[in-house]
């Protein structure tokens, strides 16, 4: 290994243990956002309740950090354009917390017929579903569209090396499923007009189901780009 | 070392930083929910009454961290089952902190007379009793219990390398011990009549002595497995 | 590698885990500083108005956060003045935060006319002013200005054992820049009268645009001492 | 490098990797406990004026954890007992932050005649001086002397495994100083009847000059042992 790949792989280090630590601490967060300290058996059942929500955001910011630790597998090269795109990635992930929180919350709080807390109180009616569902979809649009310019770069960067790509060209694709979901999910709760009935308005949410594209998409990439 | 070995590496290296980084948090968390920062003598003697507490808190999560630790020593490689309970045990130590803490607290207070300060309040009688066991129970038995999971994929994951895995297998025994004792001492507080004397309400938090029991278990598997 | 060597990797591995630690530290209390948790379509608005400032403070901070990585490339060597800097640059990062953030709410709340919400309210006037651009200026030159000094240390230390200090001398310069310009904002900010006409009190602010300045000076750099 | 040095490696990464985390925290609340957020330029300036307050405990955990730095480089092995140890600092160094700001923000707002603000109020006279400087003498204590076995663990190590142990020996002489010397200040605090005039009490604090004395301590220990 000589001096330079060394070096690089000192800084692709210390990047990874910032994006590790600051995915850490977006976790925290999340706990310390979702409940107050209990100190009766009351508020610690109350607490407790919150804990499905937590489970669904926790393992849902997870699924990101993971997205990195693979983009990192095929891309150990330190170059300018994965540190910037990485930062921008924490960045994403320090801002969409809240509304995932406040989403999933609201979620578990309505399947559970109001069992289950939630700090999310929809006082305005279908505005602040629009409000909610927008900035979730967005939040959630950036981070998989990071995610995937992060693979795109790392395509690149391994075609540049001579090296084989399709792994990074298959991981690609795959993050553009959800960034496309998020968009259109973003999109549609900007456009259903306030009048609409109730129901309509679980239509941003059930959109997330789309994301089960990401297996035909991965299928059909396989068939045309991986010799047999 | 092969370049596939040293991609395990790398990743195995993430997920524990995560998993150092979220513990480390964890025990900041007990701190600052423990005590609010003292600006006079007083406050600050009262705050330094609750370092018992915090130091069972403390040593109670490092013991599962260093359960942590040691299975990595056993499971060197990357695998997604050993990623997956790897975050859930993070997943159940941030869940784990309120009710331990909450214990502790109890405890401390309740041998020393109500000297040591305690945050926690049983007002509500034997039904505050039953929930705080139930959920202290319950917690311990998910960290214990996704640690025998974790090493259970280790002893499965040594045994397909053909390597030895005896020492994997121990730790499984070890680590269903405090499980089981949490399962049933959260199930005791459940099933514990609510008119029951107030001593009664003890045997939950006495069962914990069951622990002493990992040493005939480990020893039972020495002489049953290991070659003389 | 000599023991030596390998002793040294590990004791400059530990201060940059420090300092990476305490950087994503520094950009959470960003985000907890600047918004309260949202429970409501409304405030998560609010807090959603604040994003374009904590993106401008994110990049600021990642930007002196990088420029220790550059410098520990240069200088991969654990040395004792070396480490004192590098506890300096984190503890003027960790007391640079609350001004970083407050400069630039006010500054997008000024250029959203009022749209985009900011924490601080200049509601004395000039004297606010000054406060404001002086903290502002000192601690952006105390930060700009240790990293300078780590790369005179850096220069210094390479020349010792007969290496190129090119590069070093080269960020030496270029990190001499900002520190004189925060300098500069800041005693501007300290010199102008109080009852100089409101418009003046934008020249600290633009003095930064002196920032451009870097070009020139690394162009003069590499002409003078860069070999053909 | 064999297997079992590589493992034990891996597991004293990780245990750095846990302390560096729990320190960089520990400055963190320092910062957080010291100041709130201020949202106007009086209550910057107000938080600003905390800061040589701030300054003096930030130099003073750092010294504590390159303490710790220190002990890894003369015992890079991992074993239980370092391991407890280590746990051991990190844990009185949690406790240790809340007096150390105390003291540090009085001694500064006394020192400056009230122009710097203290959070402590020594509403109580001298009962409150006594608990003060009670309190951090003996968390002082706590952990030099924990630094110090740390240093008796490396030495007893480095004589198991034949090699030379004359670091670990003057470092351990090193680090008794200010675990007396705290020990001593905390005795004097808690022995003063609290009828002696006001001058008295700053004998407590005045005790921290003797730290002076690790100079002779070490030449002596040169002149004794280390060959001319």
């Amino acid at each position: 290994m000589g001096l330079v790949e060394q070096r690089e792989g000192t800084e692709a280090g210390r990047l990874d243990a910032f994006v590790d630590g600051a995915f850490a601490f977006i976790l925290t967060l999340l706990l310390i956002g979702g409940a107050s300290i209990p100190d009766s058996a009351a508020k610690l059942l109350h607490a407790l309740g919150g804990v499905p929500a937590f489970a669904a955001c926790f393992f849902q910011v997870a699924f990101f950090w993971h997205g990195h630790v693979r983009w990192r597998r095929l891309c150990p090269r330190d170059e300018a354009a994965g540190r910037w795109w990485s930062l921008l990635l924490v960045f994403f992930a320090l801002i969409f917390v809240y509304p995932l929180h406040m989403v999933f919350a609201g979620v578990f709080s309505w399947l559970s017929g109001g069992l289950l807390p939630s700090d999310f109180a929809p006082v305005g009616g279908p505005i602040d579903m629009r409000i909610l569902f927008a900035c979730y979809g967005l939040a959630y649009a950036c981070m998989a569209g990071t995610l995937a310019l992060l693979f795109v770069h790392a395509a690149g960067s391994s075609a540049r090396q001579g090296l084989d790509n399709l792994g990074a060209r298959r991981e690609m694709r795959v993050w553009s499923v959800p960034a496309l979901v998020g968009l259109a999910s973003a999109l549609t709760a900007l456009l259903l007009p306030l009048s609409a009935p109730g129901w309509m308005w679980a239509i941003p949410g059930m959109m997330y189901s789309l994301l089960f594209l990401i297996g035909p998409v991965v299928n059909r990439f396989n068939r045309r780009y991986v010799p047999a």
